[in-house]
């Protein structure tokens, strides 16, 4: 089956670092990024400069990035005004963020559930009116740091809602990488039984190393669209709590050996992660990415 | 269901390390290991000191370990001289090794599978005259380093010629690390079919990322015995080619939360591992192990 990959590394991945990464060298990494063929790369998000500073430039690395045709460029908009943001700067998608867990959600966005999605009613109507389309991100749909277990029920009523106000693509994400493939399964039969295979993406983490077997367990039952980042990006592994989406290049090799047939090019992701990496001055959290560079050396190593 | 791990880390993991490990290390490390109640320890090699340097202090680390009840000892054996090293030193257990690809085999002993397996005749009577048992590793299973993909049949011909000669207990092994879950299914379809799964133990390396997608599908299909090393010892991630096996630490939390029963204490294996990442000076190469570090800084850290 043809699986299709959002890199999320510019913005789910990038927020999470504590440097600040110049505009310029962001603008570079979605234009790697843009020529190993993604479908779609979230690039930045427009929200408050004081939350989330390390995207503050959101409207300048739309404005610099070269566009290729068949990529998506998105951005995560919290409510109208990212919205506006978002339209002027041409993005091609817009994502909005709401949580399975209550705690979560109001310590993230000081808003319950219903407020959230409350707020993205007028953004689905805006991109509605803009022809663009709309991304739910449900979080912590496995596990809470504050709750703990979540419930498929509770993931079950905000998809619900979300679907209500016409969001209609829905990431499930497993924010702080406690999911098992067993659970995955439990939450994928019920949300299959509402919702099209087509529209349910899944955004692991792979925190505890169960990222990958994650992907493979939501392909095996009929998913075709996952979000990773590049090299892992998202969360130094030497901060507390903190770890890394999914990474680019261990999602494309296991779903390619399984039989995928995934359009963006493991090379081209990465050449992107080198250009990162050497920036963070660190090695990036990639199995591949490791394994890859002990068998063939780079002079730049 | 419960599942036994048998640890692999001080034979399978330091043959790999180029530096030379004090005997009194390894014995610190077995000793950690036995604290942390594994089932089975795989404590070293009885092979020619020429070939594995590494080990060839074997004597001297059965002779000083402290053995818990509960805990089997085991020693690799490539022949009958080994094995009556093994028997002096008082292994619990012996393994023999061979491989599923005739030209992985060559390289790696220099003999046909079939010779390897004469050899293994006299290990299997005298082993039995000794009331101990036999495993029989079966390496390169899915994958080889110069064969390419292995043919489950070329398997199932190795796993009954191991059997015709008296060796019950079956170890596979993804050598090079590059099994999916759906490649691993369809071997245990076949071995399935002749092999009681309690016979089975299946030894992954997570060199591209799917050790535990492995470990899984294997559990989800009925296999309740792994080989694992502490802190994925088992080769530098910056050796061209060399990785290491699944860590011990990530199989142990994949299995417990997807509802296995697991008697090895995670405690007491992030300790063993502590203690070797100190000799070895560089961390070892465990998602859980740096999510908990990260969760919970430790003062040695």
């Amino acid at each position: 089956m043809n699986v299709r990959i959002t890199e999320v590394g510019p913005r789910d991945g990038l927020q999470n670092e504590s440097a600040t990464i110049p505009t310029e060298t962001k603008i570079r990494f979605v234009d790697a990024l843009s020529e190993a063929g993604f479908e779609e790369i979230e690039v930045s998000a427009f929200v408050s400069p004081d939350r989330v500073p390390q995207l503050k430039d959101a409207e300048q690395v739309f404005e610099g990035i070269r566009r290729r045709a068949g990529t998506i460029y998105s951005a995560l908009v919290p409510n109208e005004k990212g919205l506006e943001r978002a339209l002027r700067a041409k993005a091609g998608k817009v994502s909005v963020f709401t949580a399975a867990s209550e705690t979560f959600n109001r310590k993230n966005v000081n808003a319950s559930i219903q407020e959230s999605i409350e707020r993205f009613k007028p953004v689905a109507e805006g991109a509605a009116r803009a022809s663009i389309p709309v991304r739910g991100y449900v979080s912590t749909a496995f596990w809470c740091p504050y709750e703990g277990k979540i419930a498929p029920d509770a993931v079950v009523a905000v998809v619900k809602r979300l679907r209500d106000i016409g969001i209609e693509e829905i990431s499930i994400g497993d924010t702080i990488g406690k999911a098992v493939p067993a659970e995955v399964m439990t939450l994928l039969d019920r949300l299959l039984d509402f919702v099209d295979q087509d529209r349910l993406v899944m955004h692991f983490h792979d925190t505890y190393g169960t990222g990958i077997a994650n992907v493979l367990a939501s392909y095996e039952r009929g998913i075709t669209s996952f979000d990773s980042s590049a090299g892992g990006l998202g969360g130094c592994p030497f901060a507390p709590g903190a770890s890394g989406n999914v990474a680019t290049e261990d999602v494309i090799w296991a779903l390619t050996r399984s039989g995928a047939t995934v359009k963006t090019d493991l090379e081209g992701v990465r050449a992107a992660s080198d250009l990162l990496s050497s920036v963070l001055q660190r090695p990036l959290r990639s199995r591949v990415r490791e394994a890859l560079a002990g068998a063939k050396p780079k002079s730049s190593a």
